[in-house]
């Protein structure tokens, strides 16, 4: 169902746990918690069954779609709310619309696509205005510029808070859509750029911290570095539920294990700065933080040199193994778990 | 922007007037209301230039993309919210996800094409159960069996109200998309079925009337009956957001005007009975109430006898004229407004 899993929920709204309770029938009801949450949610909600012309379905970045001779189509989605996903005291409409669209963007970056075609629907809230509305769309227009994206549908109505979904329909060169299920036993493990970033700003705003909290506010999707990556890596994803939960979505599509060095783990300055004066370990951020956009692959050791020719800054971080997952910090290997989930 | 908007807000919430305020910055801001509501919003927002690859994009029941050498891509997205366009205590989640998913295949069926692929984006509440989230999705893959659709796609989140994002996709063979330009000057206008259906039902809720208020709670789409129309038919849009403002975007989109036999418009026998039980004029149901699902399409009067022969009931409403648009009933003519604004 769910092909990306943002964790921007956190800090913005307490998930307050409800209660079991009576069903209208009477019957006892289970909570989405008892089930083991959002994931175990898709697992039991969607199919999972061969569709024609369907290449992959549920269970990546996107939906791929048999297109024509040359391509495969894309299709990517995420649902975006007000208290939720993001504060209008926080950030302003530009930034709003602009994070929107560029979270929807990474996921055609984390299959090595080009974004061609966004669907926008919002809901407006009663006292949002007219000026505010044309610097949402404004902040989605800069993002879609930049990404070679047109808005070309969606739709809009009315509602108690401003919602976005945002839909993206992109492209890539039949069959070489790079899948999270791609990852081969002793492939390296590599994410772009540097992590925490988007954690460390949330942690300054929410703590009235000074700092760069620009990552957090306007991210920016890697989609010519996904494109770059391609030819050469065997499976991706963007890193936008916390490094340690997006591994583990390609170790479990690929059905392997990893091994991660906590050490390696490309860590963004500011994410440093802001966790120690805050007494926290900078690694949380990156392992479960969210929302950094970069992007985590797997490629053979034999790949290495034509990698480091295309100019991507890229980062080994660990390396696929048969069945065990762990994260090695100092020397001390602990076991690997997931990342943010909205239900918990 | 918006391909279609569905009038499914009216009576759910009072669509509180905002007033105008200030801006964070002490300047004036501008109320949504203030420019003519959602579909002044709409042209101000979106772009109307060419887009490569894009037959046809905002501004009618779907979008249109290239796709192959047979058929053309449609694309549409409606998002649905609690409190605005449901209420879990009047529609059960089987209901609403069966009605959201025929909401959109309905806008497929208005272009004649054949639907094929759902993206659905969700936001639970937190006290919504699990068997609640089954009800939803065996109400969405009902409506997806009756239509030959399969969900491939979408998001989940946790939000303060039951929130539902759907796509689909479909396919009509090349060129042949019924849109809502093609009418042409002295076309018959007709509808299928009968209208009026879902404001009665809506109403019956709202007034704690007995009634059949089962075509309100759950609407059926017409794909079957847009795919044999489509061969015959000049311009198509679904019955959405009632009659008036639906009729009013064909000829704003074809330049022409209409004069509609307010007499002649097919009404649903409920819509009736609820009408005069409650002092009301059974054609405003029609005319404004929304969310029939009903087709309204233009056609040559040559084409008459292939039309019948296809077996789809409807009724001939009136005709395409040069510029006026008019609605006459027993003789008394005035002008025709649009329908409902989700903004007013």
């Amino acid at each position: 169902m769910r092909h990306i899993c943002h964790g921007v929920c956190q800090g913005y709204t307490g998930c307050s746990g409800s209660v079991r309770k009576k069903g209208a029938g009477g019957e006892d009801t289970t909570r989405i918690e008892d089930i083991g949450g959002e994931f175990a949610l898709i697992h039991r909600l969607t199919s999972r069954k061969e569709i024609p012309g369907v290449l992959k379905g549920v269970g990546d970045d996107c939906a791929v779609l048999r297109y024509d001779d040359e391509f495969d189509l894309l299709i990517t989605t995420d649902l975006l709310l007000e208290g939720t996903h993001f504060r209008l005291d926080w950030s302003t409409p530009a930034q709003i619309g602009n994070k929107a669209m560029e979270s929807n963007v990474s996921d055609i970056a984390a299959m090595g696509g080009i974004p061609r075609y966004a669907f926008v629907s919002v809901a407006f809230t009663g006292d949002f205005s007219v000026e505010q509305a044309d610097e949402l769309y404004a902040g989605m227009n800069k993002s879609c510029d930049r990404h070679g994206v047109s808005i070309v549908g969606g739709d809009t109505t009315k509602g108690a808070l401003l919602t976005l979904n945002i839909l993206i329909v992109g492209m890539v060169e039949k069959g070489t859509a790079l899948l999270r299920c791609g990852a081969l036993c002793g492939d390296l493990v590599a994410v772009t750029g540097s992590l925490g970033k988007s954690e460390a700003g949330l942690q300054a705003l929410q703590n009235g911290l000074e700092g760069n909290i620009q990552p957090h506010l306007e991210p920016t999707a890697r989609t010519e570095w996904g494109r770059l990556l391609r030819p050469y890596a065997n499976s991706m994803i963007d890193v936008s539920d916390g490094l340690a939960g997006d591994i583990i979505h390609i170790c479990d599509e690929s059905n392997l294990g990893v091994e991660i060095d906590g050490d390696a783990i490309p860590l963004f300055e500011t994410a440093m700065e802001i966790a120690a004066r805050l007494g926290h370990d900078p690694l949380d951020y990156a392992l479960s933080g969210g929302e950094d956009f970069e992007l985590l692959f797997t490629f053979s050791k034999s790949k290495t040199d034509l990698i480091q020719k295309t100019g991507v800054p890229f980062t080994v971080i660990g390396k696929i193994t048969e069945a065990t997952r762990l994260l090695r910090v100092k020397r001390r290997a602990v076991p690997l778990k997931g990342g943010y989930d909205h239900f918990f």
